[in-house]
């Protein structure tokens, strides 16, 4: 037992909620139907020799774990550390990982998607550990999940839902209280817009009244064609909604992954990018028009290397991935844009055609208050002060997500780190000798919170095991 | 908020493991595949006069609640102490809760059975949990969950899985354990086996050798038929196994129902029954044959009243109740009788041969491990010491089912009430003048806990409410 008690198994359920660039069969609002998860690798490891030798016949190798690898870098660098094997399981209907022998077939209809579902997928994560720690005979080792965005979810509620396969999670950024009515529709979109005024209150306003800009420019004769040209893109616009859209996703992502250094996650960016955004909005000519100023600053996000000719906006023409299918079911996250605090144009969360919506795309009706039921939410203060155990929800503020996430310990073992800047999900990347402190800080924090729970699993089970070696 | 706190819901999921006294399709071991559930009603309240009038509209009453009103007779006491709506969620698939319209079409085959698990009953209880809260704009009030044998386990792993929904439960009899290899095959007819020896070792030593001797009779010429004879069945035996079930029934029974007064659960007995079936074993003539012996001791069980004139083998002739179904998929218990200690034929538990027999029977292949990955099991002491609270695990040590569930406190919330004497959840059944005192007590403690958690709660939803209030 002591043998076993050395390893320590980490789950990793990193993965990212990407808005689509592009218009998409489901409706402008809300955004999260346009969200997309990047999937999981299947199974990817890194570990000491002992371990990769006993290992790597079960695992194999993706092409397109390098992007994987490079966004959840805190884990790779602390898992060696903990003499740890860390294992990235895909979510199924994601990636590789297709019921039905093929994704066409998996995606065909409501039938075959049917089996897309949250609760499935904490169950296969359940199957496959308990099944991984059999074959390592391992049963006693500890295991950690870690988790951002829609995976730190996955992590906090698999914590949750079974304590017996996972004896802790460190949660990033993940909007569990998303949901219903627990926190206002309007709060992801105020925390982008905030983002923005922070940096620049003329950055904010130009935003703020571009979207008439826009649609005056668009009902002028030729309009569609001159937004067209003004914004580069290769194709012709069908609307001004398609190009709001463009703009609305570039916003929304560089509140997501405003870092303090250069980055390329979702685009390749400068550090700081919403005040290189602003810098351009505010900083041309006086003579220079609404939409030539959005144009500069936008294209911070969509062309920082200078190498995109023009711009296309459709990217996924089906718009039938996983995320919308979740969205269209369980993970009903309602969104508005507030008048007084968004930049963005004022819209109320409608569920009627939301509804429709899904009706039209999948054939299927959201399930909007299953979350809540199945995994909890509302008053989540006092259903977790004296439940559960282990659980570590960090954010930092100028992640949209934020609002939606838990920004406060609900007990002595299930704490919040929140820290006033840092986007989404910005503990889980590598460290970079450009780290601010406060970031530092708060990965020694998580490696200390974590170390603490295994130290005292281990303890537990020591007392245990003296206890029946007594009882001999 | 503060009248809402007045109103506590008890949900009530009070069932019994009850063995078919008949042959089955099902193999002869392990017992568990012949148990049946006794449904739990649809929907069934007692509250005051105020909720009964807001309620009424919603139910329906059934015919034969008295069965189980009388059984639970504990929840229908302390319900109106605590001012709380008592409401019977029936399971899906048992009673009249049949999924496809009729329970011929529910119980049809491998697909129409497929959503009668475990996690769908949990689901099922908390969408009605939620909803009914909801409609009684109830939110905030606690609910607390009691069951006893299977709904005992349903009531444990609820709070487990949905703290949300339930602020606490009374797991009475609740086996939990009894999969896998956590306990012991051998110890439910370990038990069994105990409480015979523990009133008389003679008439554990008759039982013992009453198999062979029954054998024996069966071989010779018109053995069979005089075996029909001398147990008064109404029909022929086909083979000595007949008999042999039949009285293995009557001795689990017994030790389940082996209670301090007359009651009538399973059949009508007499207090303390395996003291009056030991009385009649060891207390006939010195010429009465081992046979005969053990025919007088099993007719306290079978035939107390007297009334009965034969005795019918086959009364579930298709053996495809909603156990039998969960037993080959989820709830495989497995179950052996040791040389040893147990009074009964020796068997090992052959999971081959379980598994060709729910072939056989439902088309289906059983899934011995899922209930430990779904709901946990395995070192259940690290896993819940720093997890989960308030879960009172009741046990009567008597009750052979008692040593597949939790029989010390896992942490100063998760506790176990056990007395050493006592059967089948005993303190879920009403008060009566008899009750001993280590039940009077064991029932105060149970108020007690429960009374805790309810104060507990109202006292954090208080704070909370002061903190809102505060902050305007």
């Amino acid at each position: 037992m002591a043998r076993d008690l050395r390893l320590v198994l980490i789950i990793s359920f990193v993965s990212v909620i990407v808005f689509s660039t592009s218009s998409s069969p489901l409706p402008r609002f809300p955004r999260q139907n346009r969200a997309r998860i990047q999937p999981f690798r299947e199974i990817e490891t890194r570990t000491d020799t002992r371990l990769t030798r006993t290992y790597l016949p079960l695992l194999r190798q993706r092409r397109d774990i390098e992007w994987f690898a490079t966004n959840s870098g805190f884990i790779w660098e602390i898992a060696p550390k903990f003499g740890a094997l860390l294992v990235f399981p895909e979510h199924r209907y994601y990636g590789e990982s297709m019921p039905y022998g093929s994704r066409d077939e998996a995606y065909k209809n409501a039938t075959t998607l049917s089996y897309l579902t949250t609760e499935q997928a904490l169950a296969d994560y359940a199957v496959f550990v308990t099944d991984l720690k059999r074959n390592l005979s391992a049963e006693a080792s500890p295991v950690v999940l870690f988790g951002g965005s829609y995976g730190g979810m996955l992590a906090a509620w698999m914590r949750l839902k079974y304590p017996h396969i996972a004896i802790g999670a460190l949660a990033s950024s993940a909007p569990i209280l998303q949901f219903e009515d627990i926190v206002p529709p309007q709060t992801f979109y105020d925390i982008v817009s905030n983002d923005f005024k922070r940096e620049s209150s003329s950055c904010f306003s130009t935003i703020k009244s571009s979207w008439d800009a826009i649609i005056a420019e668009g009902q002028k004769e030729n309009g569609l064609q001159q937004l067209a040209k003004t914004f580069h893109f290769c194709r012709a616009l069908n609307s001004t909604d398609d190009l709001s859209d463009w703009l609305d996703s570039a916003y929304s992502y560089l509140a997501m992954v405003d870092y303090p250094y250069p980055a390329d996650f979702m685009m390749p960016l400068p550090g700081h990018p919403i005040k290189e955004v602003c810098r351009k909005i505010d900083g041309a000519n006086s003579d220079t028009s609404i939409l030539e100023r959005i144009y500069a600053g936008v294209s911070v996000y969509y062309n920082y290397t200078g190498n995109v000719g023009c711009f296309k906006l459709d990217d996924d023409p089906h718009g039938l991935d996983g995320w919308n299918w979740q969205a269209c079911t369980e993970m009903v996250m309602p969104m508005s844009s507030s008048q007084e605090n968004s930049m963005f144009p004022t819209y109320d969360f409608n569920y009627s055609s939301y509804k429709e919506d899904c009706w039209n795309t999948f054939r299927v009706n959201p399930r909007p208050r299953w979350v809540t039921t199945e995994l909890g939410g509302h008053d989540i203060e006092t259903t977790l002060k004296s439940f559960g155990s282990n659980i570590i929800f960090s954010n930092g503020l100028f992640d949209p997500w934020s609002g939606g996430s838990v920004l406060k310990n609900l007990s002595s073992t299930i704490v919040a780190l929140v820290t006033k800047e840092g986007g989404h999900h910005l503990d889980l990347r590598p460290s970079t000798p450009e780290d601010p402190k406060w970031l530092v800080e708060q990965r020694e924090a998580e490696i200390g919170l974590i170390q603490g729970w295994i130290r005292t699993y281990r303890l537990e089970k020591e007392a245990q095991f003296s206890l029946l070696k007594r009882s001999w």
